[in-house]
């Protein structure tokens, strides 16, 4: 059967009709009044979004397009960044940060784990001469299923004066992250996630801190460039052509999202994820992240049983249902496998998700008892709803 | 009335009906074999366009943004590159340039003409010691209407040994620009133009002599890295998230192109040109560009009759018939219109373009016979046929 498939992966993620309709309008002219008035919608949106009264940045790219943009446009050949690598995306920042020529220091946290707060706060104390520009960290390490504590990173960031950039990729739109409430110098996301839609967008917000920083910049990228970004957005354009339809379809996504509420949203995300860090463990697997305290509300990460290969399993589940489950990265390659459970998903697309895997078990020959995993699933939503969640 | 909205601006440029809901398809992984047949079928499609044997490189950006992929992998800082400025796009060049940190020459080309290949042959002929790395010329000129003799360019820049990079932002798939055959080093183009898709897809290729260049460069951008671009397309992949839509709208896209054939794709252009090339001037209008040698077959720039301004007569297009027509850009802004024939642009929206020109040049109180115009253009339209074209 065609055109059954289903992603449970951390991106692209579900896309609603309305969006993908939305997405095949014809496109109009971007130099236009009709466009100005679609980009002034989707700016006030996405200031909604963020929960920012600063202006965000859209630039026609994947995310790393937007994480570019917030290295180059800040920091200055030979500045001191300290980058807080514990996963793929994390490792992302630091190779941006070292093709930018910034003097790059690393925390290397365990994958799997959190950011250690107090090692952090040695590293800044220590740093009295304030030679830290900027901290680099992935809120949602999307490799691993960790998120990371940004309230109280930021606590500690803003009282040593540096610059806090995060990657809010698979955060945003899933897990609270009041931009201006934490104090967060800058956050980049990327349309294919909590945003419902296809990729081809990246976002950047940017706080005053933050713009003065880009004042003080040397040598930004062309494309990626915030300072010219900024003064077409006052005028609602952008610099160079924008995709079209996809800010059209980005305005019927933000809508969809307003109409659900930003704690409907998180509560939804919240609630997916006990579903399925509750239902893992029934099933006779781990799950990657020990401590639940930082499991993500937008992915989770499991370890496959002893003695199978994640992505012979991944490969039945498309088989045999279509389903869609992203691989382990790098030494977690063929070792774990990610559910991703953001942006446009719903309890029955999670209770759908772990009885097929039941029985993608049992057909690899795993000892399983149907329904168990389904059955702890359930209990998360009952629960869930009598606490009004 | 709503949706009835005509683009007969250089871009976004009309959209097929099948291309579009090629782009409304739900997305899928893109770390996936569907994807990587998608890819590996827009790859040979690409190179189809390109007239080339070369790999070219898609990003989800702007065509700016493979403009800046161009510069930034090729070029180092203090790297002697000629520009040739003969309009917005050939400013863009070198805009891009001194970014990069390039010791930048111009040849400054009067708006409306083409460049003089003896000034450009001179220039060249003196630099013996070959300090000279990059020559960037635009072209099909969008902001003119001017198309630059690039056989006769790459023929003097290929003798003096320089890399000719080039904007084919508004000539791929319009106007036949071989890229093997004329040894071009690097073409950039857009999606939103001759590719008659959506804004949001930025192409390049290189031949193996701008490899070498990208090999010997430093600090590319991140985001626009052609050596990791590269590394993975030989597996048929992207390094960061593609624009999935915009690639599967594509690859229906290219079937289109295919279909129609490259020789005939150009032929109608040229078409399509003569028809509103010896429309203009029955209607008591001048051409921008005097040459006629030189006018370009995507886009022709019109002289607004003496004591309109153009922006008015342009929103009265919009107004009345629901045409869109790009206006002046800089010094021309209000004194030139331009009409985009370019990408799925047919005889018949050629004709209606021209009646309609009639009506609002006539209801704004300008002398006009009706259907001098369109007799014209049915003219060309019936001497082409004549001829097979």
């Amino acid at each position: 059967m065609r055109d059954k498939e289903f992603l449970m992966i951390p991106g692209p993620t579900p896309t609603p009709q309305s969006v993908l309709l939305a997405l095949a309008k014809h496109p109009i002219g971007h130099r236009t009044p009709e466009f100005s008035q679609i980009f002034a919608d989707v700016l006030e949106g996405l200031r909604w979004l963020f929960q920012t009264k600063q202006d965000v940045i859209t630039f026609a790219s994947s995310g790393s397009g937007a994480m570019e943009a917030a290295i180059y446009n800040t920091i200055n050949p030979g500045d001191k960044v300290l980058c807080v690598v514990g996963g793929k995306f994390g490792e992302r920042w630091r190779d941006i940060a070292l093709m930018k020529g910034a003097d790059v220091d690393t925390i290397d946290v365990e994958w799997g784990k959190a950011l250690e707060i107090s090692i952090l706060e040695e590293i800044l104390n220590e740093d009295t001469a304030k030679k830290i520009k900027a901290v680099c960290v992935t809120h949602n390490e999307t490799s691993t299923g960790v998120t990371n504590p940004l309230k109280d990173i930021s606590e500690i960031v803003n009282k040593h004066g540096a610059l806090l950039i995060v990657d809010a990729v698979t955060s945003l739109g899933a897990i609270n992250m009041p931009f201006d409430e934490w104090n967060i110098d800058i956050a980049v996301s990327g349309s294919q996630k909590g945003f419902m839609l296809p990729p081809g967008l990246g976002f950047i917000a940017l706080s005053e801190k933050a713009w003065k920083a880009v004042d003080r910049c040397n040598m930004p990228s062309y494309y990626f460039n915030l300072k010219s970004a900024r003064k077409n957005l006052l005028k609602n354009t952008t610099p160079y052509t924008p995709a079209v339809n996809l800010f059209v379809a980005l305005e019927a996504a933000l809508k969809m999202m307003q109409e659900e509420g930003l704690e409907n949203i998180f509560k939804r995300h919240a609630r997916l994820a006990a579903c399925v860090q509750s239902a893992v463990p029934s099933l006779g697997m781990k799950l990657y992240v020990e401590d639940p305290c930082v499991r993500s509300n937008s992915i989770s990460a499991v370890c496959a049983p002893e003695g199978m290969n994640a992505d012979d399993f991944r490969k039945a589940m498309k088989k045999r249902f279509d389903i869609s489950l992203a691989g382990g990265q790098e030494h977690l390659k063929g070792k774990i496998f990610r559910i991703g459970h953001l942006g446009f998903c719903s309890d029955r697309d999670i209770l759908a998700t772990v009885s097929c895997i039941e029985v993608c078990l049992a057909e690899l020959g795993y000892p399983v008892e149907f329904g168990k995993g389904s059955a702890e699933a359930a209990k998360v939503i009952l629960e869930y709803a009598k606490e009004g969640k």
